[in-house]
């Protein structure tokens, strides 16, 4: 289906891949300057570039959705043309499971920047029982929280993949942003896109990496570039707003993980995630 | 170096591969029927198995531990032969990315079982700051928990990998095997060697699949095949006893993920895994 560019959302053109000709499971991409984090191109943008690869791969087989992806990030990605392959491993009669490798011009040759391995199944047709033990987080209406458009000058000048998004943090969450972290390493908020483009699972793919990192709130500051990041996508979330915390427990030896996770409007878990990143010291 | 049966441990014996002539990155092993749970080899020995490939390919570089390991598990692994190949994606500095795939004879051809990604790095070379947020499980002496000899009768025959370790469980956390979940999807326990090999890298990827589900404890009994795991290496364990916690929190639509932590002597954090697993209704 050819859609004009005025009829897609910033994220669908963020993530569009075409089909290589004569380059089968082969297809290209251009990664936006508009969703660079510094230098380099997010990595949740990263994630669901390569799982709208996979998901063309899966879905002619009636698994559109991804379930589990995990991705190795081996350089950062930068704003430009994008090639990614995709190979299955494994078509099962309920989930299929297959590798996609998302690759640039490095200059001096081809440069690996992401290599994923994800299970897709179809999120629909499974059972609708839901047992959880948590719960959303507990925040002011998104009119009471702080958009970017509150933060103290400069902070979103060398972030433009903040334009995209409409985040509005909990006030409670954001001492960080001022110089006093809280150490509890917590940050939560409301997510949804900027130009309205309601969830599906391949927006969570990006939802579980696009909050400032929650190194912050300890008083980690600067880049914390994400070695691994493994998202679970639980259900279809329901149109409107995403809730998402984001949450670390332990720092050490320069390393520490970050948790995610998104709740949809009608306040059910839909994705999860946990990444191992790289930082400075606390 | 060469080693006689008598000096390595069951562990030990469990993950060895040796290289296949002419192959290069490829190598054989056998897994034990005594790993296995029910009918399939245990998926903690399994991603320590192909963790141990990983290691003979990075650490020649310097590069001897996996800080972060993903592991999707597409079929269902026997007890026999098993060949596992490994591939570089990365080599950097400080640390390397590679993945490994372990395939078997499905009768009617090579049927892949795991295939990993991992980055391996130098933990004796990180930085020796730890900040945490979390403590080890609060957990009465081993002497005074549950060991598998105190099962109910016949519960240890099904899972010949009890016999390869001495787990002692928390005896506030074993309602479920006399029919009585607590509902809180949690097991904690003293986890070591049953031959005393002490814990290390590799043995760490063994503990954090080794305790019976924690869907367990939500009243889901049968089987809950794991579709992908990850595990993160914080640190080298020092000597002696493992604290496992292993919890639940999201069963929907057939699939919950469990979180293990696991801890030193010493009191250290020194492995975390989330892996999603499929169940029946709790």
């Amino acid at each position: 289906m050819e859609t004009t560019e005025e009829q897609t959302s910033e994220f669908d053109r963020g993530i569009a891949l075409a089909e290589r000709p004569g380059e089968p499971d082969s297809y290209e991409g251009h990664l936006g300057a508009g969703w660079q984090v510094a230098a380099a191109v997010n990595g949740g943008l990263l994630l669901a570039t390569v799982g709208n690869a996979l998901r063309r791969a899966f879905q002619r087989d009636g698994h559109p959705d991804p379930l589990a992806v995990s991705a190795f990030y081996l350089s950062a990605a930068r704003p430009g043309p994008a090639v990614v392959r995709t190979e299955v491993l494994r078509r099962g009669r309920s989930m299929c499971t297959g590798t996609a490798s998302l690759v640039q011009d490095g200059g001096a040759g081809p440069v690996e920047r992401v290599r994923a391995t994800a299970t897709y199944g179809d999120l629909a047709a499974l059972p609708s029982d839901v047992h959880t033990a948590g719960a959303p987080p507990d925040l002011p209406p998104p009119e009471r929280c702080l958009g970017t458009e509150q933060a103290p000058p400069g902070f979103a000048a060398n972030v433009p993949i903040l334009e995209r998004l409409d985040l509005r943090l909990d006030p409670d969450c954001v001492g960080w942003a001022v110089g006093k972290p809280s150490g509890r390493g917590l940050l939560q908020g409301w997510l949804r896109l900027a130009d309205a483009r309601e969830p599906d699972p391949l927006m969570l793919l990006l939802a579980v990496d696009a909050l400032p990192p929650a190194a912050f709130d300890l008083g980690v500051t600067g880049w914390t570039p994400t070695l691994e990041l493994t998202a679970y996508v639980r259900a279809l979330p329901a149109p409107g707003w995403l809730r998402v915390r984001i949450s670390t427990s332990h720092f050490a030896g320069g390393l520490l993980e970050e948790d995610a996770e998104v709740w949809d409007s009608t306040g059910r878990l839909v994705a999860q995630s946990r990444q191992l990143a790289r930082a400075g010291r606390p």
